[in-house]
């Protein structure tokens, strides 16, 4: 992958491995923005035709990520990415829904933008279980059911997580859902769609985001699935955009952009299925043979994200040695690896400090090679020993 | 400027006059925005290096925006647009500061994303006073001061009305808005900026929405200025990011692309000072000539925004009928356009319904040329007569 480097002032090729903070947009993405920007950049709201234009587009766009999503059309919110999907769809059901209950069941694994947005509830009065998650970072699903209580309104889990990968039981989660009509379940999949298989419909679940930038889409798009039925209390009021739950002037442009992305990478998840358990089988087998290297994630994860651990290294300096030699890998969540410097996540799945303050995470794309990961494999073994003889 | 038709599939003259609903993004702002998606899509929020860069680039712009609106860097916020800001602003100085009252003072002809950002709020147990406006559409000062008490701990005055353009005396309500230090000012600026002169720092505003895409930037962008030392409850929790006020990924491409939108806008500001005040008086020239035509906006108003009414025939026949001779014009606000017939801004101005009902608004951009106002006001004068002629 090209990568533009300012010191030197020009392109050069890079590894990017950092696919869970955020994805290089697609270029076929990208002209779609820029040939909807320049040809129908009237307000969709606005009477004349080419208002109406403008909105055939964005309905076409909806329809679209309705099909690829087997959803109703109406159940497609655009809004700007997952940490407001993720806000709308908490936020919503608990200030909506307050009278019925305020309490909420979710993990202690979450993204922030989930785990953050139950804490502050809890500050207005929300009872919120943080269910714990075992080694392999997944929760028990009978602890998620006795934790219901008839004051539940809302289980929020993520599909896969961005740290570690592992894998959350979704489906069953949405089965013991629908016994319970009084509450209803949100999925934060963003990043696990275009990678792993998601049934929406007939799921139990009623709420789901995902993020336009983790699927090689743009910033500040993506979407939130509100199942028919579902009210929510807006973060927006105006002028009732998108079925009333998101005001403000459709970003036209970056909601057909996020619809072109959602179809490619449901495109390639359908005619590479293999692609991650492949290269992610060779990362960790590769990472088991080295010295000094302990491995985070679940044996049974999501392929594309392999968190380790080089305990006794900063993972400071291994991520800016590698990004000298041309590799991008990153610390645990982009979001908050400036926050915090023990991973909340590793810390859940009960592993050592040591481990927590040391994790690195490898996140792969469609368009990740086989020697790329060759090729980082060899040069992250070399790194590490050279960092190992500084020290000593 | 050039319009491409879907039923003709090309592009034609179109005179567009309805930039205060939305504007055509700018070539220039349009290549930064895929410039910085090709080279600089890293998560700013990534340690590693390419993050770096991307921050850079982020705190760059953020700098740049601050020199021109000359307020300091840490004080503006970006968000997803006006609806984001105005709602930001409103429900966080509401839900932080409730303790201390929750009373909020507004007008009678706020954008729909003030206006029902405060008829929410009622429901949540604030009082809001919305200030009448005389027949010109503006309130009145002395009014203002006595509905403050104390309890109130927010006024939210828009500076330009997006329907009739008139112009709110925002620097006599900051000096009032200084005595009184328990309460936040904000201004919704969506339809002023780079159009008049608005003075931030040191004139009693606390917080001002700015909108990318009426600046000829594009939509999902924008921001939100918070004078340092206002606290705001965030509508999004998350990573943290914009100072804890705004998480989410930051879409610093989008972010480049406004601050470059509100360079070239201010830089047309200063150059182009009489542009709209030529234009504007041509235009109402042509407009109080014309039999059957009524002007509803204020002759002090700002004068690239023109609101009249043909009583008797219905606004949508109106456009459409333009809009076949290659004029784009609107009805009242984009954002209510589809909501109610009835103007809320117009009956608020103590229009007739007649009038309420019947309203057009031209807007103005600097791309707008003489030419194109003589030629539509000949194309209107004409298109008005051929439907009164049917009609008869």
């Amino acid at each position: 992958m090209l990568i533009f480097c300012k010191e030197i002032g020009r392109n050069y090729v890079m590894i990017y491995l950092d696919n869970s903070a955020t994805s290089k947009p697609n270029d076929e993405v990208l002209q779609s923005y820029e040939q909807v920007s320049k040809q129908f950049y009237a307000n969709p709201s606005s009477i004349h035709q080419l208002g109406a234009q403008v909105e055939q587009l964005q309905t076409k766009a909806r329809e679209q990520a309705a099909h690829l999503l087997n959803i109703n059309p109406k159940e497609v919110i655009f809004t700007s990415g997952g940490t407001e999907s993720n806000n709308l769809a908490i936020k919503g059901i608990a200030l909506k829904h307050q009278q019925r209950g305020k309490h909420i069941i979710t993990t202690s694994i979450e993204h922030a933008s989930v785990y953050e947005t139950c804490k502050r509830l809890e500050q207005l009065g929300f009872m919120v279980t943080y269910l714990p998650v075992d080694e392999s970072g997944v929760i028990n699903v009978g602890e998620l059911e006795k934790a219901i209580t008839n004051e539940t309104i809302l289980i929020s889990v993520m599909h896969v997580n961005n740290e570690i990968g592992s894998i959350q039981p979704i489906e069953k989660i949405g089965e013991i859902a629908k016994q319970y009509p009084k509450l209803y379940f949100h999925v934060d999949a963003v990043q696990s769609i275009g990678k792993l298989p998601l049934k929406l419909s007939g799921s139990g679940i009623d709420l789901c985001t995902i993020s336009g930038h983790k699927i090689n889409g743009l910033n500040g798009t993506g979407m939130l699935f509100v199942k028919e039925g579902t009210s929510l209390f807006p973060l927006f009021q105006g002028g009732g955009q998108e079925d009333q739950l998101r005001s403000g002037t459709e970003n036209v442009a970056g909601n057909v952009a996020f619809v072109k992305a959602l179809r490619l990478i449901m495109e390639k998840e359908n005619n590479m299925g293999s692609h991650f358990t492949s290269l992610g089988s060779i990362l960790r087998k590769r990472m088991n043979e080295m010295k000094n290297v302990v491995i985070n994630s679940p044996e049974n994860g999501a392929d594309h994200i392999l968190n380790i651990s080089v305990p006794r290294l900063k993972p400071e300096t291994v991520i800016h040695s590698l990004y000298e030699k041309g590799i991008i890998i990153s610390t645990q969540s982009a979001c908050a690896s400036k926050v915090s410097e023990k991973s909340r996540v590793l810390e859940a799945c009960q592993l050592s400090y040591e481990r927590s303050i040391s994790g690195l995470r490898i996140s792969m794309s469609y368009e990740t090679t086989k020697e790329d990961i060759e090729q980082f494999c060899s040069i992250f073994k070399q790194t590490i020993e050279e960092l190992f003889q500084i020290m000593e």
